[in-house]
């Protein structure tokens, strides 16, 4: 079979290692080393057109040469904006934690694809493990989850297994028999509750928008207003959602107010911590969520506060009769055989609308294995004293203003140029104000970054 | 300061780069080197019990020393299934690019969250320029997309653009004033058409099942059969879904006749072509997919037959007007800005039902460039050429049966044991044979491996 080109490898083993190697070190000194460096740019700023010009981006019918292709890497490094950097304050992370990227480079190079037992033995016992452990932090001795890609699917996801379980007809019906259903949430929460409205067909038009106090945080009698409204209107409330860490201000809703009102009105009770979910890892600092223990569902990404990467998003459910399987579940046989020589129960694939699913545990796994629950807590805690830092810094600084004392580890503050300062009773104050922050995201304190140099 | 803790960093640099080195090297020789190894074993199989004692996977108060979490790195590679593997036959994938892996390393490396051009200006731009490859390889010459977190969801999202195209104000109002909406799609497609109909608030039922020829290729006069039967019913036939790779057999579907019924009707015609999408790479194998070019919406996952690695799944429309952007978007103006100091179009994040969303491009981008267009032909062809070879060995082989001659890369066979041969007349002889197989995939031939020694 020599001529058989079949019998011949494609590609050459040790040409494809030796570009690894190379590679990494690449990697090691471009992004790691240089990104988390202080005195490196977080950005080299190019416009598109420019960055176009630079990057030969286009896709030839060759391939090129190793050494370009090392180049490539370089270059991709050197233009993309470092999220590790100590100085990286755009969204909702910073800093690198070595663990938790080992973890997500072993899943990268294991490449698998988390359907069933038999697929991905480790990481199915992991998963769960995981899930557990975060189950424990809320308060539930037993549940359900899943991780998802992104906090939006998380929500959405409760929304769906929330009609689900009102409506389980609904899954093979449609909703047209339905009464109009009501979604309730505050003003100040994330727009992926708006998203999977729209998507799961019920309709921005159905969310009822309850209103705020003056720390950004939902007010429960409107909330009981609200969903007498829509009551009255003949909507059914079957979905309340609450934020833990709303995006802009940080603010947590009164989970055991709202608990109280779903309970009245039997309404599913969704908290969306998906960003300030890791406060619970903190003794001094869970209180924040007090009351979490009483909701149907969690939305929380450690892939926010406790830096395991993109994309760790654990939806949790407090059900643990297979709600969520039944929900998502559409038994194919092909992939979910029955007939297997392990218990099925294992195969937990069909509890989510993906096919393929990535591995979204061992980083998180790994990086809690070496920081352990304590070390993780000094992380949460951490972030919340540097917040408390930057807060009294900001108000000895001469042109800059606290929008709100933080109880979180948003800090909301406001730059006033020299031009604006003491003018705050003109009419356009406010509107020249908002100019000077224009185009920059600014207004949030992300992770902390431990790679810091100080 | 110096007494300050925060005035420390809380990661000792040095010691994370030590650990990422000795990771590394870990990966390198037990993920990479033995995972593609032939006489090594593609799975060191354990009943869940027993992981679960030899994986002391329980999570801690107190972090555990670095010489233990890498034997914890060790242990997760060592038993779990290598998918990289020549002999890995399970589903979808197979062999180790080290390009795409090293652009997956990168990736995480940079923990880039894909909403905007501030914050990933490679990758926006790295973003347009692969998905403009995958059009113009469906033979569009303008047109939209965006990657998705799997097929799945490249499906569920065609099916949502459909309706809001069709129904743009359901997006506020919900389904529940809309005519019921019937899908269509063969009894072959997969199970994501399913979930979706049942996640966007449609309802199982109403998809419409289009029976299929003795290829397992969708039957165009039944699908106009079936879309009139909608109609005399009341329903509103507004998606058609069509597939190029079924899961089992690897049947496409007649496109371009399939095209001339969603014609006559306005139904959205959607392609599934996530699983035999690649091979439009091949010159001499994209008769198969003839007629994509007049698809509304196409789903195609590199991350199957290219060997990008897990995820990597695009979802390409031929509108060119914004409709995707107007479907999913919700406009949050704290990461959505409009008066920013760059054109805002290059901020594609609100395309999706995600918020942060990971890299998926730079795999493929560095793939490709590494191979060149013809490599990847290369790679496409001789997949086909394995699955041939193999067709007429099993042919040979005394105890085989092939299910049918393959014109995809799936390949169907049964082993008939010696107990059953000759014994095809037997009223229990297809129950007793499909037990031969239970419990193992067993019934596709995934990508080709590369790295294979033959």
């Amino acid at each position: 079979m020599a001529e058989d080109p079949l019998s011949h490898p494609a590609l050459d083993k040790a040409a494809g290692e030796e570009f690894l190697r190379e590679a990494f070190q690449i990697i090691l000194e471009e992004a790691v080393r240089k990104g988390t460096d202080v005195t490196e740019k977080v950005c080299d700023w190019r416009k598109p057109q420019d960055l176009q010009e630079i990057l030969d981006l286009e896709l030839r019918g060759s391939g090129e040469p190793q050494q370009r292709v090392l180049e490539h890497c370089r270059d991709v490094i050197h233009y993309s904006v470092k999220t590790c950097h100590p100085r990286f304050f755009n969204q909702l992370f910073s800093g690198l934690d070595p663990h938790a990227l080992v973890g997500r480079m072993i899943t990268e190079t294991l490449n698998t694809s988390q359907y069933t037992y038999e697929i991905a033995p480790v990481f199915v016992l992991m998963e769960e493990v995981v899930l557990k452990k975060l189950r424990e932090l809320i308060g539930w001795g037993s549940g359900d989850g899943i991780f998802c890609p992104g906090g939006s699917l998380s929500n959405i996801y409760a929304m769906n297994v929330a009609r689900y379980q009102r409506f389980p007809d609904s899954k093979q019906t449609g909703i047209w028999a339905l009464p109009r259903l009501a979604v309730f949430t505050s003003q100040e929460c994330h727009y992926s509750v708006q998203k999977g409205a729209a998507f799961l067909g019920i309709g921005t038009d159905n969310i009822y928008l309850v209103g705020v106090d003056e720390r950004g945080k939902m007010i429960p009698a409107d909330l009981e207003k609200q969903i007498n409204k829509a009551k009255s209107e003949g909507a059914c409330p079957f979905f309340v959602n609450a934020t833990c860490g709303t995006t802009v201000l940080g603010a947590f809703d009164p989970l055991a107010d709202v608990a109280d009102v779903c309970e009245r009105h039997g309404a599913w009770f969704h908290v969306d911590a998906a960003w300030g979910g890791s406060a619970l890892l903190s003794r001094r600092h869970r209180h924040l969520l007090r009351g979490i223990e009483r909701a149907d569902s969690v939305a929380w990404n450690p892939h926010k506060m406790l830096m395991t990467g993109l994309q760790c998003s654990a939806f949790l459910l407090r059900d643990s009769s297979g709600l969520l399987q039944r929900c998502h579940g559409a038994n194919a046989t092909y992939l979910f055989q029955t007939d297997k020589f392990y218990d099925v129960a294992y195969d937990t694939g069909d509890k989510t609308i993906q096919c393929g699913r990535k591995v979204d545990c061992l980083k998180l796994w790994l990086m809690w294995k070496a920081n352990g629950t304590e070390g993780l807590e000094k992380r949460v805690d951490r972030a919340f004293e540097f917040t408390r830092y930057l807060a009294e810094e900001i108000k000895k600084r001469e042109g800059f203003q606290l929008v709100i004392e933080p109880e979180f580890i948003n800090l909301c503050f406001w730059f006033v140029p020299h031009s604006l300062r003491g003018k705050e009773g003109c009419a356009d104050y406010w509107e020249r104000l908002g100019k000077v922050s224009a185009g920059n995201a600014g207004s949030g304190v992300g992770g902390e970054p431990p790679f810091s140099d100080g």
